[in-house]
Order: structure tokens, then sequence, then C-alpha cells
């Protein structure tokens, strides 16, 4: 059994940008978020404690980095697929995974089954999401961005 | 075996407001902190990381939020009890877990048997319990309030 | 097995400072941070975690704090070290454990295999590093420090 650590934060982007808002693999109301790829803080962190876990690198080493890299434009349940499917090529699978998001919007709460579910199917086992404030406090509390701590174990395929 | 996740943040209290200070289960000296409950941040911290270990959802789900909810007024221990209740009705224990106080105040070394003992018996299993600041950054280094990152195992009752 | 959680945060010194940057075992170009050992956030995190999942204190507890404390001058390497000693003095063994660095700089990209070798070979297992930013936001966004989170499983000795 290995344990993986990841962490993740974007910023929001300005409401002229038009930019959708993806978190936890599902696409919520307001304006969006900076990044690469979606900018879905929760399924970064959680690659990157899967990856961590498998000792296999990290997000930017498994879908590049910038406008022209192999996760520009790609959605958290696609990178997670590839990311499990990354493991699995080298006789990792997940075991068990958890993320917490920080942020004042959105509110996760009403939507957080449909978000574990979705979770859960592309990393393939029980995937447990959480959302806290800090309480105006920082950069997640006067709303600049979100952040997301993720971990995870796995462990070899027998 | 399963992993879960927690943080959570609260903001100190003016010193006009006369609210004590709870963490980690034990009352300390000083100004005290906002919250529903007892704003204790490493008990709310390892509660979200067993029901996230669980897959049982988070704090707000188990003791509401609000004024009137049923965590209001509720201490650490008696919220950490009800999280274990909560994880045997469905099966689950927790094997170990752990977390870190990140704050300027209070100082928890000469406390911190006193406060790990609290803390294991209140979630019936060995919990860690570090501390550390941020060198004068951030929300927790200019002493605006105090923050708390948790994991946890459980496992299944057999 | 039992698992732990670390973190750690110091400010980046002023250039007049001379000092050296010390990250992850390894030694970077550019000004260097503040600390009363080297001021290695990767490694202090990790020793947080394997002492706490071990249940055996933390950083200040074995190592002091302070300029005449056993820790200070000490490199990340050496304290790691020390700290599976005092582990396996108790009866216990790291098994697997992961650090994510928070900060602008140093890049770790280029020698994250090199650095992911040092802290391995200090601890005794595999330790898995990542890196990330806060998109520009908070105290490593704009440049004051560098933060570092860590987890960690450890088990007995049989
Ligand atoms: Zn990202
Ligand atoms: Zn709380
Ligand atoms: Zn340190």
């Amino acid at each position: 059994m290995r344990i993986g650590q990841g962490f993740d934060a974007h910023r929001f982007a300005s409401h002229d940008a038009g930019k959708p808002l993806w978190l936890a693999c599902l696409l919520w109301d307001g304006d969006g978020i900076e990044g690469d790829s979606d900018g879905d803080v929760a399924a970064h962190a959680l690659i990157d404690a899967l990856l961590s876990a498998a000792s296999l690198g990290d997000i930017g080493m498994l879908f590049g980095v910038g406008a022209d890299s192999a996760g520009a434009g790609a959605h958290g349940d696609e990178m997670l697929r590839k990311t499990v499917d990354h493991l699995h090529d080298h006789g990792m699978r997940p075991v068990s995974a958890s993320v917490v998001v920080i942020a004042n919007r959105p509110k996760i709460g009403r939507r957080r089954e449909e978000a574990r579910q979705a979770l859960s199917r592309a990393v393939g086992c029980d995937v447990s999401l959480t959302a806290t404030t800090t309480d105006g406090m920082g950069f997640t509390g006067d709303g600049q961005g979100i952040a997301a701590i993720a971990n995870a174990l796995v462990e070899p395929i027998i």
C-alpha cells in the first residue's frame, strides 16, 4: 500500500473572459477559472496524489504544461482516466482517494453526490469530496481562487 | 483500508467578543475563535478526514450549519465521538489519524500530550497532533486565524 | 499501518543575507530561505508526517527550536535519517511518503528525479515529490516563501 499527496490552486477568471467553471468533473454556474486545461483543481490535486502514490511523477510530466500541451483544453474526468490508465500500465491501481475543495464558491453541497460519483467513476474506486471555506481569510477567502488538497492510496495489481 | 483528507480554518474572535479558545478538544488561554460550534479546527478537520475516509459526507451533513444546527455550541470531543459512532453504524472504524495545526497561537508544545490523549480518546485510535507556523506569512501568519490539515485511515469492521 | 500528516512553511531570506536555498535535500540556485536549520520545508514536512504516523511527537521535540538546538544548521537529509532512526528505535519503519512543494521557485522539474532519489535514500522507502504554484495568489504566490504538505505511512517492524 502506498500513499500520495496532491495540491492545486487556480485563480477565478474575470467575468469578461466568459470562461466556464469546471470543478470535480462537473460544470458549475458562475464565472470560470484560469488554467491550461479546464482548471479543475479537485481533479488536478487528485491526479497528483495518485501519481505521487505510484511514484510516477506529476500532472505536468503526464500532460505537459501550456496552451499546446496534451492537457490543453482537457477535462478532469478524461485526465483522471488517463492517469489511472498510466497507473495500470505500471502495475498499480487506486484503492481509495479523497479531496477537499477550499473556496467560497461554488457551493458543493447540493451536488456533492453527483460530483462524488463522477470522480469515483473516473478513478475506479471510492473518491470522497468535502468542501470548506477559510472564513473570509487568505486567497480563497477573499474570492481570488480555489484550492484543493487530495490524498490517495494505491496498491500493486497482483 | 481507506483514506480521507480534511481541512478547516476559523477566524480569531475579537477580544470584546469574550469567546473561549477551544482547540484539539482543550480550552486554551487567550482570545477565542469564531464558528458555529466551538470553532475547534483540529477536531473539525479530523471529522472531515474520518467522514471522507468512510465516504459518509462531511461535517456539515452530519451536524448541520448555523446557529440552530445540531453542531451549534457542541465541543470537538462530543462531535468526534458522534462521528465515530456514525462510522460504526456504517460498519467502519478509525485505524489511525493525524492533524497539523497551523497558527501563531496557542502554543501547543506544553500541552501536546494532553491534547493528543483527548483526541485519541474521542476517536478511539491513536491520533497525532503537530503544530507549526507560517513564519509570519498568510492569514495564519498575521494572526487572523487558525487552520488545520488532517488525514485518516479507516477500515471495515469484520 | 498508520498515517501521518505534515506541513511546513519558511520565508525567503533577503538577497543581502547571502543564505543558500536548500529544498528536498538539494542545494538550488537563487536567494535562500530563513529557518533554524537549513530551512528545507520539504524535509521538515516529511519529518512531521513520519513522526506523526509513528506517534513520536514533532520536529521541534526531536531537534529542538532555535539557534543552539540540535537541528541548528542541520541539513534535511541528516534530519530525515535521524527521524527514521528514531522510528526504528521505537519499532516502526516508513512504508511510503509523499510531499508537495508549493512555491514559485525553485523550479523542481529538471531536478525532480535527483530530489526524489535524495529523499528516498534518506527515508529508506519511496518518497514522491510534486511541485505546484498558487497562480500568483497568497504568500507563496507573491514570492514571500515556500510551503510543503506531506503525508506518510509507517508500520511496526515485525
Ligand atoms: Zn490545475
Ligand atoms: Zn470548523
Ligand atoms: Zn521548517
